[in-house]
């Protein structure tokens, strides 16, 4: 009765109703704005993520020494930095490569972190690690490299300590979201997603940083999500720019790596700020009215 | 007379050495910034692009009928905009897929440009066809599938008329350096160049666009740089963030894709906006600081 | 009256169908293997291609000189090559770089493929050359750069003279075929597929041989597959398992850079292999039984 | 003294030679080649991996139930399979997905090993049960998922069980064989390395085969190369020639997931074959000349 260019219309409205169809089956994750209307503040120790006044979390690639610490931690302080990280067990491409301190790297962590007021964020690999963790630092990381190691993510799904998830290497954002339902689907709804670029032929930058993946994540999800700007782009000479950008797009932080000395660190050498450039950053930010001026600067905990 | 770490340890520096050496060859391309230390302002009846005031460029993806650009161009100048996109010769992936009008295309974006005081830009594709688009555009645009059309970008460098030249699909930083040689050493300088987005594993975007070439572009040249929102995302849902993200970055630009009725569009229908939510993007980025008031618009010139 | 699942179970066998359909509709194609079972095989002057006997075609990157077009067309022919490769047009990233020596070069290999009883190959970047270049050259090669340049493709479906298409550096296989498409539209049937490697992060070879391609493209078209085992790998130290990969997987024939001497080449010297290492591969390649044995070389033309 | 271009040219030729000490380094890694020049075969139960004789691994993508596991393993061992796999522990996209039978799958797979006489691969992808592990499967399997997860490499390294190390999905050739080196640092030197695709833009296929990497992994290793035809392609109608292509590449084995009804199965439905489409398969390699022919079977053994 119909012929076929109508049949071919119509079908065509199904199609679409049916993709959408399938859309709303995904709503149904526990991650999903459509199951939570409101942003998730993630709060640790007075400190407030999500709430509209993005955080700036900084510290070394890996904890090296004691003094090391201490002049990150008191420099980061001297800014107005609340949370602070810092490597203890560094996922290396090498097994020849330092490998990080262990848990004595989360002790020194989390002593410096203690003496400065901030709250401590280092990443765990071991999904045996995760409940020791928990005593010495504030925020789990998970790693690119670990975005899909989903005993680890179970295992950090079974604590209350809130877990910082960073997205994998070529992982697309919708297998970022289902990481992250791993931790929550079992128990454990503090958590923070982190964009930190991804892998594609253009060698210019480390990695490609993928900033439509920001406001996506923030429409998609009511979690925070952050930017991480040293990995995404390994180059010192373009924080500045791509900072403001990730924060323009709505990003409720950004994490650098933060050295007293780069050019000798034990890792990520090249892409390491010292406190000086750290400054600048710093500066740069307030100026562009992305962080409050100095002076308000306790006010926003 | 030397041991092995030492002579190891002087090969790493002549290395170095060396790395810069190639280096600084690059440097001697005409769009380099070691060529050319200040920012290039191209000029084109009078609206200056690149000196610190950023331009929004906006039009249908295709010029379809005197009745739309005539709405497009009213509600455009409504709005300010100084820069009027519509493409006449349409690259599209099947040949059974709308070609665009053609010269009769570029006959209409000429008068709707020249009727609401705009510039107008519009697509090329033939070598051949440059000369004759002289005639009717003020800005030549050479498609991202054509970024390495090498004999259509020798045509475009023997005109003076401006070029706004769009990153390849999957081509490199440095390659669309390379491209925007080949206009420059023919002797036309008056050059744009624009991130449209890569093409990478990441489907929940047309593309991916690469926020870190803007900074990058910048810094290694001194032409303007702009972006397209548009392709770069093909989602209407992210676009004000991600022309937020774009100018924070340092884009001297942005170009978007607007028709009076998206759906009916004869190409992109997917990704066009309307006149409506294009005056919410207006409002956000004139509200975010990004672009002047109303009152200073005409100023800004 | 129909509970939830059932619905969702309804709509989602719909949406089979309806995917089905739209998977119809690319069968209309002209290069499909829907609207045309059998093989096409591409005759010029007696050689067949996509008849089941695998093809090598050979050559310099860029014919050079007299001398050097008569080395290898003197090499290729002892080994029983007949369909010779010779670039005369180059699109190369730098302005810079050697541009080809243009129609001169296409009249030396003119003159070579004649003296050795060869077939001619040659690329051409510019719609306004395809004419004059069908008195030099047996197959006009449409390279990676230009597989989306339509207006060339639509100067070469208007003539001919058959044509070899090689895929995009980041173009999926449905665009290859559009791009097919764009030329037997018009009305040249005579076309070969060329996968010759995609853009891709792995840098350890030039670019990624995507080799399901060869399979891909054999059933959803009619048209015979070359692969390009120099620009896919850029690596001379595989080129005999690749090539016996690309045969084993169907392909209708390899294309191989050869020079006499790679070091001075003008242009991809690290990839073409000389004479002496091109006798190995062909060695190979009869010892494996892709290529019949010397004897009975004449045979199958 | 010197002239630029003669230093110019002392520094290039420097830039080379330092370029080698580089590749020197990579020498000494455990998995080289110029550590270890001859072949690794990897000997369980008397299968020999690795000799030139090529290995097919088949078997469901997961253990389901005992009935399932019967009807593989008879076919398999009818087609003269000698190695079988079977996922017990399934690293799943969706928490909410099968996430495989655990210890209870390792048992199942180990009995209908045994009873038909074969060799048992599986995944293990929590570092606390590789130890466990041992007691029930021959071959340790490393997803791609998990290539990069440091812990279950060390813990693979700390055992005698032969390990089936898989490319991550978008690790480099270079980062797969320090990944091997984690294991064979640790004492551990019975290694397969498996190509399983990368990710790329394509979606005409799950992944894209990198059948590059085969012949590029057997000059820089030692170690045995398998190639996952199931998970590399995600499509049953292209296997033939996949797998021909990667045998003539020079891979020394195949892996592909065979399921009695790969429609009803728990995980990868689309992409299983079943018994009757594996015996077509194994024919068509035997015919090839990849496998000896039906009566010589247990002769290579």
């Amino acid at each position: 009765p119909f012929d076929d260019s109508t049949i071919r219309h119509l079908f065509k409205q199904i199609f679409q109703a049916s993709l959408q169809l399938q859309e709303e089956e995904k709503m149904h994750l526990l991650v999903s704005r459509k199951r939570r209307a409101e942003d998730t503040v993630v709060e640790v120790k007075g400190v407030r993520i999500g709430n509209g006044h993005p955080i700036v979390v900084a510290g070394p690639c890996s904890v090296e020494t004691r003094e090391q610490m201490e002049t990150v931690g008191q420099g980061l302080r001297a800014q107005g930095i609340v949370v602070m990280r810092g490597g203890a067990y560094k996922p290396r491409t090498s097994p020849y490569d330092f490998q990080g301190l262990g848990r004595e790297g989360l002790v020194m962590l989390r002593e410096t972190a203690d003496k400065y007021g901030m709250v401590a964020v280092s990443e765990i690999v071991n999904p045996a690690d995760i409940e020791m963790a928990t005593q010495y630092v504030d925020i789990i990381q998970i790693g690119a490299r670990n975005m899909q190691n989903f005993e680890l993510l179970k295992a950090a799904g079974s604590v209350r300590t809130p877990v910082l998830l960073k997205r994998g290497l070529s992982a697309t954002i919708e297998e970022l979201l289902f990481a992250a339902e791993y931790i929550m689907s079992r128990g454990n709804d503090q958590i923070i997603l982190c964009e930190r670029g991804i892998r594609t032929y253009e060698k210019a930058t480390r990695n490609t940083l993928d900033i439509s993946a920001v406001p996506i994540l923030k429409q998609e999800s009511h979690l925070p999500v952050f930017v991480d700007i040293s990995h995404s782009t390994g180059r010192k000479d373009i924080m500045i720019p791509v900072a403001k950008a990730a924060l323009a797009a709505g990003a409720d932080g950004i994490m650098v790596e933060v050295h007293p000395e780069p050019s000798v660190a034990l890792s990520d050498a090249k892409q390491q700020i010292n406190l000086e450039q750290f400054g600048q950053l710093m500066d740069a930010l307030r100026e562009a009215g992305y962080l409050p001026p100095v002076a308000e600067r306790v006010a926003t905990r």
